[in-house]
């Protein structure tokens, strides 16, 4: 649901839609898995973009790679393709394998000519690595957890520390999920772009909230330790404007700049990811004629839309960062909430503008 | 106009068009300007992908890179974009600036808003080094003969030791222009691609044609001496199937097979560069709305374009070998046709094969 | 061991190595678990590139998409870092969650500080989909047998219908599993460069041999049916040269020479994709200094390291082709070898170039 | 010169070089050569990478297309080589073609051999369109203003607007010619990083330093009416750390994160491309024998590296906007100053954030 509060939004004057999460567009919904027991904080997010037999009925979508330290699968084919055929399922690093097997389960189920009378089927799994908070070794995600989650579905879920944002960090402070939306006027037609994202990267003294260097002063205060990125950020990126798979992968290079407006650099070891897709268009697995017309819209105002994707992803990161809840991590020590992390300094010491960022973030 | 006898097709059963030439595809067309006087031998060739103003109504359009030894222009923004803005000059290398210059002029003679209410304008130019024949050093080309290939171009033109092929060699042997076509009927209606080929690539021991080492008995009879490629293919293909700037990424892929069909293994400095568009659908500079429909075609029988993208470019580079006429270069040798090399063999030995080809090839 | 008989060779003057397998580039084993019960016609090929902890000590790598139709993992993170830091697992399609997951498990129990004290593994698994001749929907594949077959590795090994290669197909015959290696001399010092594929891409119709259109012929004969390729290819590159990631990414492009000069054409559903890795320098984990050096190599005379490639590849299909005998698919229906579809023809009618060619290839 | 006063620098501790300019990179010169005539404000800057014979002994390079909205030369030769091998020459949209003409002449000057007994040469051309401010259409730059350039190159430079940059705009101030450096030491010892960009792009609303929304301030009163980026920036970046190609790479796509730290997005018709080269290792034209070695540096602890690139190429620009002087454009209109555009502002209203701006920044 994005800020509880007004985002304050420089880059783009549009608003969010009436739930500023990314099911606002039509058709896409969420589910969450999540586990928390001290060990195993881990879990699952599934990502569904239509309601429809997405194997029957593919969508066009992008991957674009930042920085490629990372383990996603599916990323190939959508480049070559340009299409989207299943759900996406976010989860743990060690958990792509389990989750793979179970996405192609699932997608057998629904469609039993798969191996039989066509070809394969091409799962997307995006991860990050929870190793810090979750006991990542244990391989404790199972294929029931993956069709819990695909089951889960709905247009309203939780962010923060659920499903696969459970053992995430965010600027070493506490990770996790978060979603926003966008809604804008084209042409007289209201259309929605939303954002989710797994949120798992970042130092903390890079953490830069509406000018405020709260990064700065919490670093100095917590006195991190790490000195190395092993995070990354997967970027979810639908909307109902009618993007080509060409347009979707500019779309996609605006969301670097939205990860990167709270401070951060794009670390050596931070897979930064974006998955887009567009729900305007379908491409019909076994197309009655080849011969056909799409939707489609012009890149001569693409602008407005590079803006709304920074802020839109900006936004996502905030609400994973005001939605993330303190947690013990495998080690017993807390991984802190970014609200407890400025308490914990302001009872120390008075600060007027955390106090103000608080206000803003609604924290 | 491809060969003047039925090429040998195996990969492909698509006809050719017409003229059996690029201009086959409706609206394009193409230009030559020839020099040959012993020093400086080289020239242009211009392709029109259409008849309107392409700066205003800019057509779908792809470039791939096969192997990157090489200093095309405007490959850069085709990728960003996927539209083609200006008409295509081919050339050789020491003469990019200079048509790059002559080009964006004639744009600029045609816009006067560019520039002033507009922006620029990305000028496409591609080559290939013609320094084994030409006197490349003297840089000769001007920007007038830019301008008259721009004027020359028409729906019939010469193939072999012309335009910019004049001082192009081919598997050693003399190279050029080349070019061909294929129609195709989809869901009832006929479309066509060509194919035009400015080529400068090969060793002369790796020539088969229609599975006849050629190459291996010419070069054992003339001791070839060439231990390092210097030469480069650029291709053009053009088609009026509504194929999107991704589709036409995957289609110029399949024009490296055409190139290898005749024994080629892309050399380290053979400079491979595909740019492919189609006139399909046009994509306005100053659009009325952003919102609109274009003709689209499926993915999903594609395999019958890419079969027919491989057949019409190796018929090309066949249509380069057979049309080219020997040439003296600039060291006062002698650059062989394909038919006064294989004549000149038969002359010392008889060999049947070589006679078949030859019949084959109507040369 | 690539073909019982001399390679007709004519890209490259290159020799065999002593095994003429991958398994010639010091320290490169493969391993393979095979199943071929009538229904599960399936199984796990695995390479391993170095005998040391290759997590520990990596090795330069590249990963090149010829045809992105296809769900191979890892290959954004090699492409990224431009190391391998695991064993390469070859299977089919559906096992790739399953081997993903044994892979990293394999990986933990050798790397007690994944996941605890250093951060995650990039598993490598790249696949072909056997559904026409193996039950692929049942998954049938466990991470017992990844554990097999990477602990079966040796430096001999089956080809033909074996490992990974037991469903699958090559130019509607049976194909598989084969490899070539080639030897070379540098600066006067000796090098090794090895190929295997997982061969299960082409159209009877395209194939063709040593100038040979064996496809053309058989394909009258059999009536083959196939009007959609579902097929890919997966090609391994190792060698002991030491090529850096930019130049093993040039080399891997030569692969797909290799690959259609057997008469195939890149078909959209044929996921052709290429990893190739050097086993020249190590890149440690955890290095004791930033500053090194490294063995290199220039890339003035890489044309001869591509007309090796070129050769070797196609060696390696030619391999599969004679190795791979015939087997009864998942719905009773033999997939002939190459042997057994050139006698079944031979027994209709008498043809001199089919009886020469059973010769060439040792058939 | 970087800043005239210390750099607020949160995301490096590195320290600016002697001159803080990309020339103290040892061996890294730069040459301007400036028109402000009213109607021609335009110009040329190159950067020579080396004193020596850089098509003789070429240096490692990468190009990045951060946004391919331009239509600078050479960047495809680099990618597939990972080398350069000639001087860099930055200058307006429609000189790119003199520039490319000059500059090979002036490399065929210096090697005669080129286009006798060797290939080509690939001249790398970077531009922006200076049109809102020079009358691009002229074509004023001429192949003598190109050697003037060439010859002019020093170890000190100014900045500002001067060279190519006299014509450019940054966030809708006055932009152009900025360049800083960093050092730092490396297994005890000390290496220099420079960058240099030609700063056309952004718009005033978005402008932001040192968390300072200045650009929000200055647009409200300035009424600024550009609806449309036409800008670009390029960046150079320069280094002696043994960085390879590919290193270079993700080193260039961490400059986009130093571009953006002032507020920009990316926008559409901002063509923004960034090449990296090192002068650590040099690549021979006609090496004596194919194997050597090479200097290295591990990604290890690359996170430095990237946090170094992101502060010099920040403060480049911000080096951009402290040196450029007010212009008047083709149009008469002026084009302010961030100084002068700061001073109107604070003529009609008081407000310290500013004028603690001015003082942070020594404007």
């Amino acid at each position: 649901m994005g800020l509880n509060v007004p985002f304050l939004d420089p880059v783009s004057t549009t608003k969010p839609g009436p739930k500023n999460l990314i099911t606002d567009v039509p058709g896409v919904t969420v589910g969450n898995v999540t586990y928390k027991d001290g060990t195993h904080n881990t879990g699952v997010t599934v990502i569904k973009p239509t309601q429809d037999n997405i194997f029957r009925e593919k969508i066009p979508a992008a991957a674009h790679v930042i920085n490629g330290f990372g383990k996603s699968t599916g990323l190939v084919q959508i480049k070559e393709l340009g299409t989207l055929e299943t759900p996406i399922v976010l989860t743990n690093t060690f958990a792509v394998g389990t989750a793979e097997t179970a996405l192609v389960k699932a997608m057998m189920a629904q469609n039993p000519e798969i191996g039989v009378t066509t070809g394969t089927v091409n799962p997307v799994i995006m991860e990050c690595n929870d190793g810090d908070i979750n006991a990542i070794r244990d391989i404790f995600i199972t294929e029931n957890d993956i069709n819990q989650a695909l089951q889960a579905t709905g247009s309203t879920f939780e962010e923060g520390t659920v499903g696969a944002g459970v053992g995430m960090s965010c600027y070493d402070l506490k990770g996790g999920i978060g979603s926003a939306s966008r809604t804008i006027d084209i042409d007289r037609k209201t259309f929605t772009m939303g954002a989710l994202v797994l949120s798992n990267y970042g130092f903390l003294r890079d953490l830069n909230i509406y000018n405020e260097p709260v990064g700065t002063k919490l670093a100095a205060f917590k006195e991190a330790k790490k000195d190395k990125e092993n995070g990354s950020i997967i970027t979810i990126l639908a909307t109902d404007i009618p993007f080509n798979s060409r347009q979707l992968t500019r779309i996609s290079k605006r969301a670097s700049v939205g990860i990167t407006r709270t401070g951060a650099f794009i670390g050596n070891g931070s897979g930064e990811i974006v998955l887009a897709f567009s729900t305007a268009n379908r491409i019909s697995h076994g197309p009655q004629t080849e011969l056909t017309t799409q939707a489609a819209i012009s890149d001569d105002k693409i602008d407005r839309y590079f803006r709304m994707t920074v802020s839109v992803v900006e936004e996502a990161v905030l609400s994973v960062l005001t939605h993330a809840t303190t947690i013990t991590d495998r080690k017993g020590q807390p991984r802190q909430s970014l609200r407890d992390a400025i308490n914990a300094y302001l009872d120390e010491q008075p600060d007027a503008d955390l106090e103000r960022l608080k206000t803003q973030l609604g924290i």
